[in-house]
This record gives structure tokens, sequence and C-alpha cells, in this order.
């Protein structure tokens, strides 16, 4: 390593602690590498040691990542990464922005130093080396300078593709669902090189947003949402309307020279583990096409698969019923009467909707839900890392999306629960009258709040932008602690014995495990094989332990060979595709990909 | 003026300098302001001063522009703009960045100081009071939160907007052309909230470059040509191809919101003086709409009206002959023989993409041309402001073209001569080889090269991307000093006698003045009242005198009431949009806008 002069203490302790590292990786020392770190400690790797995303824990986690991965990772020329903020101390902890390479990677990473050993470490692999994206310095030219007889312009080029891919060459990847997780994927593979199609069975890219309900605005703010290489406009919203984050995703995806294909369904999948090769039959507008790429992504969503539940006299109700993501809005239900099944934030747009548009409308609470008006979660949240504040104080988007990444999920709950204890405080008021409305609240299993439940089960919450006002006046009706029993012909029948008359029920159920869409897709033995997505194995509710440390299946290796599952909101769809970006790619160029700590399957959905 | 402690000493010279400078415009002192300023001075003030852009030099010219400004401008704050540089000093000129409010707008500048008076200032206004434009911590919130029976989403909203606007409700300003330019403007009215339509007779946004020759790239690099509000993604190429830039302008009017008409042709526009109102005929998608702007600007591209010579013979020449913007590029003509009248950019690029097609052609050079080779331009004349390596060095976009605005365009060539001269010596093997084939070079009347001919004159260069070579080499076949006589059935004479057989015949012949367009669209007697478009005056080559300061009638009020000229290049559209859109604002809002030194009319044409 470079020797620095003149250093601050915190980067002379940083410094020594990455020599003292590098010198034990070098020699493969696993026990003098776990010496390093305190008792207590996780290191979290994405890519750059494991071609996996893991967190191994204490120092046996720790000895046994080094002992599998050091000599072939071959990690060297660790030290202090100014560019990203350099190092700095507080609270008794030393914290660094790391840069090292490995074998074939540049990497970067962030330390937290206790006492001189390490509590928690960041390692990231950020490029291949000699697979770098062809951005600002090394952007394409564009305009091929000097004379060529066989030069094609851009635009043929550009067609010659688009007319041969899938059909006379293959992709090496093929991505099903072209939401902001496949065009994002899409993007950065197009980067890297790595021939791929997106397949989308809506007609344009963005219909996802646009199909839903028409009230629907992001309920993250605009900081926090960038796709890859090109940051949403300076005026952009704040919170995006859906239909504008449509236009939005369709633009990207066409700028971006995604190879797109709309209208496209994929109707079954099957993988020939000797060729190492997916057969994938599509049907693209109308035509059947069988596909035969390397590797498989489900970008269908982790907000997918619609649950529907099946009440006794679902089939002789007479009104409309549907789920909430095939709700149309309330244009159609003017002065009717409509009952809402689920209390989460699709449950509480969807209500507003139809009661801003004089429907009787009442929302079923069957469980507890988790509230957090957006404005204290802007503020109180979000705004150190994501917000015009954190921008004008230099927070960068990956800064931002790194900082987030190195707090280890077991012990993220502790960073959360103070933020949202000051939440609770903040807006007790509130909360007092959604109470005295009769509405069940909770702020997680451990009070941990809003992305603990993101992480763990992808649902249970409600970002507050309007409607809890309506149901703690009474505009929204509400029965909670109930179940429903039954439909009639018009009405809906409660545990209470009570029927609530509707013309409209809206199924704000949720969403079922994105390996439904691989039992779908492939088989239920596959879907079984690889097993539940998502979650952290916290054995909170909806999220069963054991603890796995990671969110399940999202954005690595599978049990599956060549299958992966990739989404999440627009944070993760940009931040993780560039993981998911680099396994691929690395596959493609037939860099050994030995992965380590692929995980037992608990749990099948 | 705040008092800032320990200033350097250029900051502490600055900063003297503009507190005389506000105390002698705060009572209209026009000589004591004239003596802040030498002998040798230049004042560039765009819209702040004198709602107009106008350079006034030598201190008779200060003197007379305070005279008339001061009083109403009521100029105020002036500080050195610490955001955008500071102070520093070099070569005995002291440089500083300032900011100042007038009574109506914020405003930002840049003075240059030589033994402590003033030797340039500019002055330009950055947004009016009140008016500011909804932008990073002002931008919209998107969820317009709470409950409201009345909301229409984000998509109603636009639809109504689109549906009414030009048909139950009229338009501010109306653009007639929707190139880079009408769409630069069209979105920074839309940010201010400016009722604006912007018709564009092509089918799709972006289609005047896809219209264009097919090997056709943009010559100038991608940090020159970002739009307002959204720069070009970190993987866009140098030079981006025509087609990729039609998309992306396409991309950017739908995202900006901009109420563009497609398929719509500006028929005839007529102005009513004391409705201070005009009435504009367009024919939509076939149905004829009479719309009722307040202003009307024409951005038709001063490449807009296509120069075609006609010469004899041209009725009975067999083969195709068109002028280089209507040319389809060279795959029609594959074993045929093709003569290019012109030597500027087009020819040369038509040339090359003839050539590369096994076209046998022939460039038929009239006068001298200016070359440039892409690479030295973008290395010797750019790099400082436009190049991946000023933007790591922290040079905004907002500073390079502020920068590039305070140079009074008086001595502008004095800063561009040695940058030719260096450009020649480098490339003098080039330049050499060029010579000895035959071609006629020149580097300006007074050898200051590319940018003061395009200021001047618009044309008269190529910047070379490879043609060049052929031309030397003689693969592009070259006839330089003579003349067109006349076109037989199956040849082109040249005023040597002679005879050059031809299957195609391309006028690479350039474009005429814009106000050619208000000829067309409004009157003959409207476009000679406004006179000739572009140029300096500087008595160069197609750029008659006398002297004007600035470009004739671009992006400011014209001899013609509410008429307006907006275009040029990409950075030009860019930067000189916000001055125009500024103006049209402060009409609508009724602000005052009195203008100082609207020039006499020279040039009808």
């Amino acid at each position: 390593m470079t020797e620095t002069l003149k250093q601050t203490g915190a980067a002379a302790t940083a410094t020594t602690w990455l020599a003292d590292f590098e010198s034990a990786l070098e020699s493969a020392d696993a026990d003098a590498v776990a010496r390093l770190f305190g008792e207590d400690c996780y290191w979290r790797d994405l890519v750059a040691f494991t071609w996996n995303i893991v967190t191994v824990e204490g120092r046996d986690g720790v000895r046994d990542l080094v002992a599998e991965t050091a000599r072939r990772v071959r990690a060297h020329d660790f030290r202090i990464a100014d560019d990203l903020g350099g190092a700095a101390e507080g609270d008794g902890v030393v914290e660094s922005w790391i840069a090292f390479e490995t074998s074939v990677g540049r990497c970067v990473g962030h330390l937290r130093l206790r006492g001189g050993v390490a509590w928690t470490l960041l390692t990231t692999m950020n490029e291949l080396i000699g697979h770098e994206e062809p951005l600002a310095g090394r952007r394409p030219k564009g305009a091929e300078h000097g004379a060529n007889p066989d030069r094609k312009t851009w635009l043929e080029q550009r067609r010659e593709e688009a007319e041969q891919l899938g059909r006379t060459t293959q992709p090496h990847t093929l991505v099903v669902g072209g939401g902001q997780g496949g065009i994002a994927l899409g993007a950065r593979l197009r980067q890297l090189g790595v021939p791929t199609i997106v397949v989308e069975r809506s007609a344009r890219a963005g219909d996802a947003w646009r199909n839903r309900y028409k009230s629907l605005c992001l309920h993250d703010p605009v900081w926090y949402d960038h796709l890859p290489y090109l940051d949403f406009p300076k005026n952009w919203p704040v919170f995006a309307p859906k239909d504008k984050i449509g236009d939005w995703l369709e633009m990207y995806a066409r700028v971006m020279e995604l190879n797109y294909w709309t209208s496209t369904e994929a109707l079954s999948a099957s993988y020939d583990a000797e060729a190492h090769e997916w057969t994938v039959v599509v049907r693209r507008d109308g035509e059947e096409i069988t596909l035969r790429p390397k590797e498989l992504v489900l970008a269908t969503g982790m907000s997918g698969k619609a649950n529907v539940p099946v009440f006794e006299g679902a089939a002789v109700f007479r009104g409309d019923q549907h789920h909430s993501s095939a709700h149309p809005g309330p244009d159609a239900y003017r002065g009717k009467r409509a009952v809402v099944i689920g209390s989460n934030n699709s449950a509480h747009d969807i209500c507003a909707a139809l009661w801003e548009n004089d429907v009787d409308v009442t929302m079923v609470q069957r469980t507890s839900t988790h509230i957090v008006r957006s404005d204290s979660l802007m503020r109180i949240a979000l705004g150190g890392l994501y917000s015009e504040e954190a921008v004008a104080a230099g927070m960068t988007t990956q800064k931002a999306d790194l900082t987030f990444a190195s707090l280890p999920y077991r012990i993220m709950h502790e960073f959360q629960i103070p933020v949202y204890d000051e939440i609770r405080k903040v807006d007790a008021e509130f909360y007092a009258r959604l109470e005295r409305a009769g509405f069940l609240l909770d702020y997680g299993d451990d009070d941990s709040g809003l992305f603990m439940k993101y992480l763990r089960r992808g649902s249970g919450y409600y970002i507050d932008v309007g409607a809890s006002d309506l149901v703690a006046n009474g505009d929204i009706k509400l029965r909670s602690g109930v179940d429903v029993v039954r439909l009639t012909e018009d009405s809906v029948v409660l545990s209470t014995g009570e029927e609530l008359p509707a013309d409209l029920v809206v199924y704000a159920t949720g969403y079922g495990s994105m390996n439904g869409w691989a039992a779908d897709l492939i088989s239920q033995e596959v879907a079984d094989a690889v097993g539940k997505v998502w979650g952290l194995g916290s054995a909170t509710t909806k999220d069963p332990g054991p603890w796995e440390g990671e969110q399940r299946n999202m954005w690595k290796p599978t049990r599956q060979e060549a299958l992966w599952f990739h989404g999440g909101n627009l944070h993760q769809s940009r931040h993780y595709s560039l993981y998911l970006a680099l396994q691929l790619k690395a596959r493609h160029e037939g860099i050994p990909t030995p992965v380590y700590g692929l995980p037992e399957v608990h749990h099948t959905s």
C-alpha cells in the first residue's frame, strides 16, 4: 500500500488495519484475519470475495470465508478511498471508505473499527478488470472517424442486432419482466456487452406502472429512485405520478438501447444441465419463439404474483371483485359501496381515491399495520442519505447506496429502532387519532419500523400521504381486528357477523413469493428446490427463521443453476443490478465464479 | 455587501471594485461608473440590465448604458460568486465570478480587471424573483398529499391541458420549429409556467436529425451538447449518431411535458399591433387551426432555409439532384457517379459516405474552406471548457457556458487566433497533404478559425472526421477553384470547360438568413424590417459590417414586436434559451421590459 503522509488519527488506524488485513489475506491465514475482527463482527460481501451476496458473522464466519476464498481471490492494494469520503472517527468507531483489487475486479467497501478491530466490513465488486463499462472517459466515440467502405451506421447496427437477436443469434441472458428491475439490469448488461433480451408482456415499457390504480404516486422520493447512468432531471417531482414513471421507463429503455420485447409472454422454460442452456418459449405479438439463453433472470417483481384469498361465496357475488393489482381506479364506482380487504399501502391509496370519488368505502383491517407519515419518513429516516440536503452536502447516489449496504442486516434493526422511536414521539398525536378510530397499529415485531418490514416481508405498512386522516375521521369506514367469512350476492360478511353491503370488493391482500413465478414458468420442482424468495429469516411475522443474513435468493446464485431473481424497489433495482450484472458478465466471459456460501433452502414459499 | 474576512488579493480587488460599482450605479452616476472601466473595455449584458443581448464598448458605451438603465434596474448586492469559482489573478488580470440582484431578477456574471479598472464585464439574468424554476429544492412534490375530492391525477391534468391548449385556451408563446432549439426553449418555458405550443412539421420530434444523410454524427462533443435540466447519460457517445440524437430529443420533449404538435405546419402569421397578438394559422394532421399567441418564436433553424443555386440546364439533367438537406444517403447510388457542389461539413460527410458505398464522387470546391481535425479541435480548442477532463476538474456546464459568454465578440478572435496557430502547427503535415491535393484552405479572414466563422457566417468549414484523408489521397476526386457553369442531361460542366459525368448532383450549398422564414410565414415587409439574422457585422466574408457587437436578431427583441428568433447549435440552444425564456416570461407576467439598444437594421438578408 502507498504510504500517505500526515494522516489523521482515523486514517492512520484504518491504514494500519488494512495493511494487516492485506498481509493476512495474502498468506491466506484465516486465523490471523479473524484476529483482526472483534468477537461481535460482520463481513458483508457483494460478489468481491464470494461470487455471492453473503454476510458472515463472528470470527468463525470470517475464518471460514477466508479459508474458502482468500487464495483464489488474491485481494490486494487495500487503501482508504478518499474519493468516497476517506476515514473519520466518532463515538469510538473509526469508519473508513476503502478500495482494493482482486485478481479479476476493482472493488470498494466500508470498514468500521472498534478498539482497533473490525466490527463491520463491507466488500463489493465495482467492475471487472478488462471489462469496464464505457462511461465518462471510456464512453464510445459515436462517430467512427476515418473512411470505411464496410461502415454501418448506428441505426443500421441497432436494427441488425434487433432483427437477429433471438432469431439467428441467441441472447446470453434472458430477463423475464421489463419493469424497473429488468430495465435497470438490461441497461447494465448492455454497457457490459452481454447480449440480452428483456421480455415484457405489456404493450409498452412502463405499463406495469401505468396500469395500476390511477392515484398511485411513488412512495419513495426521487433521490432514492435514480436508475443507473441517468439521474432523473432536476425538475423531477419528489414523488413521481405512476404515468410519469411509466414514461420515464419507456424512454430510458430506448435511450439505453435495450433489446426490449414488448407484448411478449414467457410461456415455459426448462434447463439442460448438460448443455448449460435454457430453452424458453415466448409468445411475441402472437408468434411463438424459442430462445436458448445461458442465463435466465426472473424480474417479474417481488410484488408480482397476486395473493388472492378465496372466500366462500366469491362466485355468487354480483358486483366487481378484483385484486388491488387489477384495480382500475374509482371512476366507475361513483355513488357505490366498496369494501377493501387489507390495510397496507395499496388498500389505503385505493380507499382514499374511492372516497375522493364519492364512493362509500369500508376498509377491513384483519391484522395490525405499520404506518409512517411520508414527511416524517423523508425527514427522519431517509434525509441523511437521500434528499436535496444530502445531495448539497456531497452525498452521491453511490455513496448513499454503499452506506446503506454497509449495515449488516443482523444489526440493522438496532439502527432503525431509534428512528421509529423518534417518529412515534414526533407524530404521537397522529398515531393517537388513528388508534381512537380503532386502527390497529404496529411498528414491526421489534419496533424497527418500515425498512425492516420491507426487507423481512415486503409488506405490512402504509406510508401515509393522506389516507390516514380519512381513516381517523371516519370518512373511510374501518372494521379492524376482524376477518372476512364469506361473500353474498351483494355484501361482505365479517367474522363479527356484520354484513357490509358492497358493489365492489378489492382484495388488497398482497403478493406471494417470487419463486411462484418459477413454478409457473419452469416447474414446481425447480420452484421448491430454489425455495422462498425475499426475507432475511428474522423469525418475525411472515419471515420465518432460521437466520439467513441476506435476502433469500435475490440478485445471487440460487439452487437452480443459471436461474436468478431480480427486483425490488427502484433503489434496489439500481444498486443490486450492478452485482447481478457483474455475476452474469463474468459467466459470459468464462471467468471462474466459484460461489461461496450458497445457503440451504428452508422454506418452499 | 457582506464583508468577507481574509480575502486573497484578487478577491479584495474585486470586492472593492464591486462596491464602487454598486455605489456608482446606486446614484446612477454614469460618469463614475465609466471611470471604473478602462479606455479599452466591454460590458456584455444578457437581459439583466437591458432586456436585450447587448455589448457596449468603451467608456462612452458604458456611460450610455448606465444613463439609460441604472435607475430602473436598481442593481444591488454585488458580491463575488464563490459557488461559481470566486476570484483569481493571473497575467496581470484579476478575474472574478460575480452575483447580484436587480429589482426583478437574480443575476450572475464575470469580471476582468486590469490595473484596477474593468476590462470586460458580463452581466446575465439567471432567474426572475418570485418566478423561480421548480428545480432541486423547489421541485414539485408530485403526489398531492391529503385527500381532495376534486383531485385530478397528473395524467388527467396533462391530457386536459393538451386537449384545451390551442383550442379553448391560447398559448402565450408559439414556437415554430421543434428541433433542439424549440425543444430546449419549450422545456424552459414549461418550467417557468408560460403556456406554450411548439409546432413541428415532421411526424416525430427528432426527425429533423433522422431525415438527414445517414452517416451524420454530431460534430460537437457530448459535453458541449447537454440540454437544460437533464444531461446526457454517462454512457452517451462523444459524437452522437443522428438517429440517437433524434431519439433523445423525442424522449426529452415527452419527459419535459412539452405541448409539442407534430405533423404541424405553420401556414401564415400576422400581428395585430393594437391587440398585441399574433394570428397564426397552422395545419395539424391536415386540420387548419388558428392560434392567437402573444409571442411568436421562429426556431426553424439557422440552417433552415436551403440555399439552392439555379444552374443553367438543371431542368434537363436526368439524374437525381437535391440540396444536401434532402440527401437520402448513398445506398441508391452504388456504382454510380456523383458530383457534390460545395466543400463544407455536409459536402465532406456526403462525399465520404458516397465513396464508402462505391460511388465515383467528385467534390467541386468553389471557394476556400477552413478545416480542423476533430481530435485537435476537441483537445486544443474545446477541452478546457467542454471535456471529460474539464468535468473532472469541476467545470460545470453553467460555468463553461458563462466563461465562453464572458469574452466580448469584438476581441474573441484575439483569443482564437493562437488556438488555430497551434492547431496549424500540430497538424502541419495534414494541411500540407490537403494542399498538395489542390484543396483550397483558409483559417478565416483573420486566421481566427472555426468558432469565429460559425459566429460570423455559420458556414465555411469542415470538422474533419475522416473525409479529408479521402480528399488528400484522391479517393474523393477534387476540382477546386472552379465554378459550375451548367448542367447537361448527364453531366456537370465546370468553368474550366471540363465536363463531369454525373448520375447525382448534390447541392451542398448552405442556407440563407433566418429572416427568410419570416418572409415565408409573415411577409416580406416584416422580414425586411427585421433584417438579416445571425452574424456579428465583422466585415469579413459573408458577414458585412457595420459592427453589431452581438449576433443579429438572435434570442432578443427584433424590430418586429413580439417576434423572436431562436436556434443555433446545441450549446446555444441550451444557453441562450435561458435568456429568451426569461424575456418571454417577463412579458407573460406583465413585468416591464424596457429594451435598451435595439440596433438599426443594415441588411435585409
